[in-house]
């Protein structure tokens, strides 16, 4: 009965126009197959299924928008696609979309025109909501999305006290019981490397670092908490700083994995051995933290879960726009490795030794 | 003139027809300004406009799709989001759909549903193109997606005959010339960690680097060959067997950096010095090649020259299916640094020292 080539040229996209005139029916009954309708017989049904079949037929995206009005995609906003953190968050985002048959449309945020290309997307509807991973309360395309109503949901970086669904780590909790565990060990001449201090991380894990010191009895002048960006070479800058300043430091922690990973390659190249001479922790638990070169102890960030969270958070304002926000927390696990010899982390709160 | 607050609640969104009633024109006019049409006087053009952006009117993207058969987005499949190069890649190409105002969607393809998704996305016409960047030809969404006839293009990873377009590095010569490299420097006890069989950039550097072998006089038994995954701990697992099975190794290419930081590990941790006791050369030149824990020699990929060249083809194929398929090579240089004790690479074809 087919005479049609079950795979047409590209170009002629077929539509149930078309394949109402194949069976013989019209295209409203092909609609109300496609749509699993009870208004179309049995025998019908099976006839329009098989044509669908035969001839390849794929449904438009845009038209199934446009009765919708949901595009079935979500806008990923990332800012340091380069720090190795990103692309492990992005592949939990991307497992939990796929789950749910979500698209993701990904910006890189570093790129200003990326910026606003997400805040376009999201006002002309071609995604239904956005995912933020690195914004701040200074970010022009946040404010815009968040003044707007758009349905959003920061993951990872949070923005204190802003009126949205967030998800985020215990960081100021996790960096208090890194510097107790610097005291524990006898390590008293203790640094930070801290992150950039528009992201609310960096300054939570600084927060919480500064206030483990004091409480641990640990001396914390000023000029041994240097500020960096995420990024391996200010990491190492900034370790050389404090290497300059205060030759007897014994214990760093740094705002994230890659700051550690410079720090660590600038305790070296000053001849010094960690762990022997300075303790080193990071945050994060990258995959390269577990690598023999660093052997890292870091605090680790359960992606999974707070991808899950996000993405059943986002998917909930979508549906009903008026629930109120929500703010979930997300415990982060020390794992304690070479870079701090090995030593047993005492929290009475979980700890996993590799 | 105007009642209407700016920013309608979320779940208003203004249509052409709300503006046209505030202006009091049809909704066929303000489409006509909407287009830029000759067909309207400059008095209404200017009332229009000021209501457009009185009220924040953002054109509805998939009605634009519907008219336009096209959606301005473009998919884009990458398989190991967490091997720090394809992030790399992934914002070079990023940074080049911008430039031309085109959106990405990202799949994951180590996820197999993410892999249907993509193939499903093109035949719904959610995107207009595909860029595939580790196909393979035995990858079953690739296959479809090309017997389909949908436009796409292969960046990075080619598969040899494919009638596609494609761009890639010229891997074989780079490995030619890095075997001649090992021989000019009395470099005698060569060994190679591959990567997967499947992929076309693994065999390339594998063949290259046999025939620089064999071209140089320089031995290479089967056993001194090891193929890996593209990941740091097969790096290092292949690096040891090597070792174990010749212990005078002195130096190994490895089929990319990300394998050659597992192999440096696997060397350092049996007490070698590198690169006194062994060379080490990786392909790719991932940021972290120049960190100070690693100092890779290593071949660079131009990848902004590359995702230029594959975001253009691909912008050339959607608008003229017909074009013949092109094949673009780009020139990968080797960068010398500490592990092969910087010695002087001599190629009369291009070398940065660092």
């Amino acid at each position: 009965v087919l005479t049609l080539h079950p795979l047409p040229p590209w170009d002629e996209a077929l539509t149930s126009r078309d394949v109402a005139k194949l069976v013989g029916v019209s295209q409203a009954t092909v609609s109300r197959v496609l749509a699993d309708s009870p208004l179309v017989s049995a025998q019908t049904r099976k006839r329009v299924k098989e044509v669908l079949e035969q001839v390849g037929y794929q449904p438009n995206a845009a038209a199934r928008t446009m009765r919708s009005q949901r595009s079935g995609t979500v806008g990923v906003v990332v800012e340091s696609l380069t720090n190795p953190f990103y692309p492990e968050l992005l592949r939990a985002l991307g497992t939990e979309l796929q789950r749910c048959e979500l698209q993701m449309i990904l910006w890189d945020a570093d790129e200003s025109p990326g910026v606003n290309a997400a805040v376009q997307a999201i006002e002309q509807r071609l995604v239904d909501g956005l995912l933020f991973t690195t914004a701040t309360e200074s970010s022009e395309p946040f404010r815009r999305a968040l003044q707007r109503g758009a349905p959003l949901v920061l993951v990872n970086r949070t923005v204190d006290g802003c009126r949205c669904d967030q998800v985020g780590g215990d960081n100021e909790r996790r960096a208090t019981s890194i510097a107790r565990y610097f005291a524990q060990h006898g390590r008293d001449s203790i640094a930070m490397v801290g992150g950039p201090a528009e992201a609310e991380t960096a300054r939570q894990r600084m927060r919480g670092f500064r206030a483990g010191a004091s409480e641990a009895g640990l001396s914390l002048p000023e000029d041994h908490i240097v500020d960096s960006d995420f990024s391996h070479d200010g990491g190492q800058r900034a370790m050389q700083r404090i290497l300059s300043v205060t030759p007897t430091t014994n214990a760093v922690f740094c705002a994230n994995d890659v700051i550690a990973l410079g720090a660590l390659d600038a305790i070296r190249t000053s001849g010094r051995i960690v762990p022997d001479d300075v303790w080193v922790v990071g945050y994060d638990d990258i995959a390269m933290a577990s690598w023999a070169a660093f052997d890292l102890t870091t605090a680790r960030q359960p992606l999974a879960k707070m991808a899950r969270s996000a993405v059943d958070m986002l998917r909930a304002r979508i549906d009903t726009p008026n629930v109120p926000f929500a703010y979930h927390q997300f415990w982060n696990e020390l794992i304690v490795r070479d870079s701090t010899g090995h030593a047993p982390f005492d929290d009475h709160e979980g700890v996993t030794k590799t």
